[in-house]
């Protein structure tokens, strides 16, 4: 047990249907006046619902994937246009992303209100994609000052991003086991993450619409971010970097489908994260629960099915090959990175 | 669920036998040049050593339990005189409180060396004691910046301050779980401390010597006390804090001797806490796993042992029902708290 842990300071809140009230009093205790709100084309309602109690100074819907610079620059010029104070993202990741664009050349603070289980509220990452290329830092500056988790928001959330927007939380949780700065504080997190995550999910998937369940689902997201943000990226986000920003696969079902090879390669050779993981997906073996986890979620098991060529998997594996963390338990060549990806392609 | 958790920051540093270096690089990273040491005046042989690394502007061993207030202007005033720029308390909770009584006056950095299970390097909590009356605050002033748990300094802490400091500990965690702002990820925490100090424990009177065991004991007591610093005292401390100010009870034999009292009072009306707690101590139930380790551990069990007498129980009860949490799972008035006094007396 030898390790540095840096805890990060952030305000959390959960408040089921009073987002406006919470995202009111979060503003005031920073002393705000003037909010940027950051929402999708088709988020704009929700955005103002979650402003009904504040002053919005501007509301901003130009939030793209992956954050492209240009979205970044057109955001930080309505942030400086209009004398904001604050940025109040509501959204998935891509609002929360393009709110920590802004804070990171800005310093304003951010007041995250997340509608999905993306888990960027909890972190001090930030990512900008320019040239097809996704460069990712971390800044204090971009950790969101308050989050604001208000399950009914995320009621309507669709089956299939429920899903793959909940195992991409998982992701987190599992990865931040075996990450560089893995450490058994971020452990306790992420075990605690996942066991909330195994149960909510397949929970909500029966009763879409219950904000308790929904809720469960915010709470291990919540707790696998904050894990990962602490360990750092392992092998399962530096496959699933590569695989976004050079072929374009979509972001959480590309999160879904690599998570359960990643297991199998590492879980031999990581046994304490292997049990942590096995008692929280209450498996006989970490394997075993992530697969009847799957099994009950439905969810995606191919890359194939993505977008990912065949033809394709040596250059992804040749271009994952270099950000192999050096600490990942199992040894990796990039034999063993062609096999993964060609055992991930197939449905 | 519906709450807000305010998670603070702080650097931990796990290194055992390695305490002069990790000290020095945090102090490096502060920019501080002019340490303070604080040490027990049995302690600063220990303390010096912690401090091989640093240039000790002035070492301080005015420490005394539970930081008077005298004692706190005279360190302040030799903060003052020597120019300092950082403040190392080396030792257990008396220690940490005095550089905190520093802190608290002067804002200058703490970067804190534990050598027990006191735990308060992870809370901004504050104590100080004017005329027999302790008291208690928070300030984010006081929250050590670093702390460096070094297990190799616990090695000859005996086995009864062992065992008293570390059911303190425990009682931190157990605590957090129904205190006016427990909260899920509180409970995470503490559950995650109170399984790590009730297999550390009994583990370490078997084997006072061994590093990683006492790393784990240090484990166990860090979780708990995160949890305890955003959770604030339930009924136990209450109970404990009159306890010791009004009677002078010795601190951590009298958190020994409450806390299983407390539980049996409270676990019947605290479903999931009980849960947590009997899986977290591998019991039956919580007062089962609590039996068992206290057994194992040769625990103090009277209050009448630790000096309080019969005669001032109602005296006791009337002096702790005004602080009695509003939230407490069970309902207590002077009756019921005068129970608990008389049973804990006993042997």
């Amino acid at each position: 047990m030898r390790f540095t842990h840096e805890t990060l300071p952030q305000r959390v809140r959960f408040a089921a249907g009073e987002a406006a009230a919470a995202v009111r009093e979060e503003i005031d205790l920073l002393g705000a006046r003037r909010a940027m709100v950051i929402a999708s084309p088709r988020g704009t309602d929700a955005a103002l619902a979650v402003a009904a109690a504040i002053e919005v100074a501007v509301l901003h819907d130009g939030v793209r994937e992956h954050v492209p610079v240009e979205a970044a620059e057109a955001a930080r010029a309505v942030a400086s246009g209009h004398g904001v104070d604050v940025v109040v993202p509501v959204g998935g990741g891509s609002a929360t992303g393009l709110a920590k664009a802004v804070a990171l050349t800005t310093g304003l603070p951010i007041v995250a209100v997340p509608t999905t289980y993306a888990g960027s509220e909890a972190t001090d990452i930030w990512g900008l994609t320019a040239d097809g290329t996704k460069t990712t830092g971390t800044d204090r500056r971009v950790l969101p000052r308050s989050v604001v988790y208000d399950a009914s928001l995320t009621l309507d959330l669709p089956a299939g991003l429920t899903t793959t927007s909940g195992l991409n939380a998982l992701a987190h949780a599992v990865d931040a086991l075996w990450a560089p700065r893995a450490d058994p504080i971020n452990a306790a997190l992420a075990g605690e993450g996942v066991r909330a995550l195994a149960r909510a999910l397949p929970a909500v998937l029966d009763a879409p619409r219950d904000v308790a369940t929904r809720e469960q689902a915010f709470y291990g997201t919540y707790l696998a971010s904050v894990a990962f943000a602490s360990s750092g990226s392992g092998l399962h986000h530096k496959i699933c970097h590569v695989l976004g920003g050079r072929f374009d696969l979509p972001h959480a079902a590309t999160h879904a489908v690599v998570l359960p090879h990643v297991v199998a390669l590492n879980a031999p050779h990581a046994p304490a994260a292997e049990q942590r993981l096995a008692a929280a997906l209450a498996g006989a073996s970490a394997m075993d629960g992530l697969a009847e986890l799957y099994r009950r979620l439905g969810a995606p098991r191919s890359l194939g099915e993505l977008g990912l060529r065949e033809d394709r998997v040596v250059e992804a594996a040749a271009a994952i090959l270099p950000s192999v963390p050096p600490g990942n338990p199992a040894p990796v060549d990039a034999h063993v990175l062609e096999r993964l990806l060609r055992a991930a392609l197939r449905p």
